[in-house]
């Protein structure tokens, strides 16, 4: 092997948590990542909005974007910042000077990937999001590149370590939402405002990336059918544990045919299902596909150091490419029009329900005569006994049914006087 | 993103299960890797020294080695051959002529993977050999791209489908070693001839690889210390398993400091730890590193098309590079002289072990004395009562000891007249 000296010169815009991870781990990692590549690495410039980051940076600390988008000096400007249309700023302006970008941001991909691409293309750099998806779990570069052979039939994720470190501590040990949600923010794993986690939509936004890399088409994340996790009760994770399923908030993306069946929602998979294994703040990828067969990718999907895993990976790429003087490589998107997407209302699924109703005689029997006149077949139930007077829940697992007939039935249940509140509904997953 | 249209010429050398099934795939999903990359890739020549094989591509096929390593229109030499010398010979040749090498062959990695990787250099082609471990999983790809900014601790694999079906089949059914074997030949999981597999030289040769470039440091194979699973008996997996622990057949590799700790022996580990969900012929790499941390890959090890998924990564990864007129990346290998290997002697486990001793009065007590006068510490301890003519299997649990003192132990109870059979001893991973 030649070992011929390459230095790679880094502009980093953002220096907040994964900010300050990348550039501490790429000086402290630095001799190993030189001799596994021949290549140096080196932070230039470091830019932040908050000057009080200045005295941790002395000599690179800038407050202005442009002396990094606009460096000669610089190869690779790593964005860090997060938002879309600062970001989407900034990312243009490297492009248009020649730069390659590397970025964290799963909300300026989900946004304006497909643009930020073909500007790539025009200009010639390359762009690294691995970061973006999954923290330090190389999902990404593994449906790019190493499944590059395989039709994909169908991918599940656990894409957010927050609704998945609350689901966990209920199944465990029983707690609320509430209180599993107060937990995860004083461990640091949840914001202040988690509304973008509980809701799914951090999640969405990752599957809509994922789906175009597996898929070759991009569904703009509005456009997945979400639920959120916020209606989940204890004796929901509880009940359904019981029967032997486990539930996470799921990115499901099937394919069949030019069917794509994409959506995000709390999810029963059985205990044996390997992503049932997956708890506290990980995150897992569960890839099926027509070579590979069944595969899993597993990890720390937060924390500034997982992500400092991904975008170091990222950078090291583009600098080996620079480095050999390439073309860039393409994005792994593409487009293939043909892709039609599955209208909710034509799934099948298995479903669990939590009806909520005055507990007097004859309720279940309603409730289980409108199930069957839609077609929905009981698999399980569960009635708690209570005082008369008060409402109690009556839980159910029922065999597959259409989720046209599901949504129907349930709307004819909630309709009854002796319901109390909207019924809860779970989809499970085989 | 430009749409150049570019095509790539393959010699295939070697047509069995794996030969046929790449051929097979490469064709079915032609269009779909040129959506997705933009190259098309054709196999132009098949090589196999079975003149029957003619009839399948008829106007493929030659029965001469030299038809694919020394055409002018071949870029990319897949050798699926197997074994070291021959296929040896057919890589050097390919690459003298300046073509690239995708590989499946662990062998020939493991025991000439340095002097291949200086050849290629030397010759300015590029070598893929994905396939080569752990079937369609990208372990490899993972530790050369992914985590390449990571310091890795610690590496734990199920490199071996034939023998963790054995194992899961004992564990899961109380099948003996000899029973799951024959099942696993049944099903076409292991060779009629076993030995390979089942004496971990098959993991050491992958392990051999993976250590190589994780840690920089190529330990030779031969110098690996191996243990076999033939010893192993349904009790010892039953007994284990009640106390919590799952057994496999375990690829080691731990780097502190300088030292190394690379070792392949059956391993119990912890129910709930991630590899232990690993069952029947499912490979998987667990890794700790320092920006990554705990990071599981998992998949299928072995059949056609799983290698077939890593060989055509391969063959796209290095399509993609010769489409850009590349120079070579580097094969991600790297000498650390610095590495020391910790003599087996040194290492600290906890331990099962399993006495086969004859059942009078104060055979326990003369173990445990042994044991305690070795400072070693027994967790728990089963003796099985039966006639006291015959021998009986006392199986324990012990807690930390170092192996020296372990290996010492053990001689001396195996020198005690009431002892039947030598100890069989299993190490414990947490």
């Amino acid at each position: 092997m030649s070992m011929k000296r390459k230095v790679i010169r880094i502009g980093v815009l953002g220096c907040g948590s994964v900010g300050s991870s990348f550039i501490r781990a790429l000086k402290k990692n630095r001799n190993l990542i030189r001799e596994r590549t021949g290549i140096e690495f080196f932070v230039v410039k470091v830019c932040d909005r908050d000057r009080k980051k200045a005295k941790f940076f002395p000599q690179l600390y800038t407050s202005r974007d442009a002396d990094v988008t606009n460096s000669p000096e610089i190869d690779i400007v790593v964005e860090l910042i997060g938002g879309v249309e600062h970001a989407y700023e900034i990312v243009r302006t490297s492009i248009k000077n020649g730069k390659s970008v590397v970025t964290a941001n799963k909300a300026l991909i989900s946004e304006k990937g497909m643009e930020i691409f073909r500007l790539a293309g025009q200009n010639g750099v390359h762009i690294g999001f691995e970061a973006s998806v999954a923290g330090a779990i190389p999902v990404i570069k593994a449906i790019r590149e190493s499944f590059v052979g395989n039709r994909i039939s169908s991918m599940l994720g656990i894409l957010n370590g927050t609704t998945n470190y609350i689901l966990t501590s209920m199944s465990l040990y029983g707690t609320t939402f509430a209180q599993a949600l107060v937990e995860a923010q004083r461990l640091g794993y949840a914001e202040a405002n988690p509304a973008l986690d509980v809701s799914g939509l951090d999640t969405a936004h990752k599957l809509s990336i994922l789906s175009a890399l597996a898929f070759g088409r991009q569904i703009y994340w509005r456009d997945i059918h979400v639920e959120g996790m916020e209606f989940i009760e204890a004796m929901d994770v509880a009940f359904t544990r019981e029967f032997g399923y486990r539930m996470k908030l799921l990115a499901i993306a099937r394919k069949k045919g030019q069917e794509l069946d994409i959506r995000v929602h709390p999810t029963l998979l059985p205990a044996t299902h390997p992503l049932s294994a997956v708890e506290g703040v990980y995150n897992a990828v569960y890839l099926e596909s027509d070579l590979a067969g069944k595969s899993l990718l597993y990890g720390e999907g937060a924390g500034g150091t997982a992500a400092t895993s991904a975008v170091i990976s990222d950078v090291v790429d583009i600098g080996r490419k620079l480095s050999e003087n390439n073309l860039p490589s393409r994005s792994g998107l593409y487009e293939d029009p043909r892709t039609v997407v599955v209208p909710m209302k034509e799934i099948s699924s298995r479903y669990y329900f939590r009806f909520t109703a005055l507990d007097k005689p004859g309720v279940l029997s309603r409730i289980a005569e409108i199930l069957g006149n839609n077609g929905i077949s009981i698999a399980s139930v569960i009635q708690k006994e209570e005082s008369p007077e008060k409402a109690v829940p009556v839980l159910m697992l029922t065999h597959t049914a259409k989720e046209d007939s599901v949504q129907k039935a349930v709307a004819a249940v909630n309709r009854l006087n002796v319901i109390r509140k909207p019924a809860v509904l779970i989809r499970l997953s085989e």
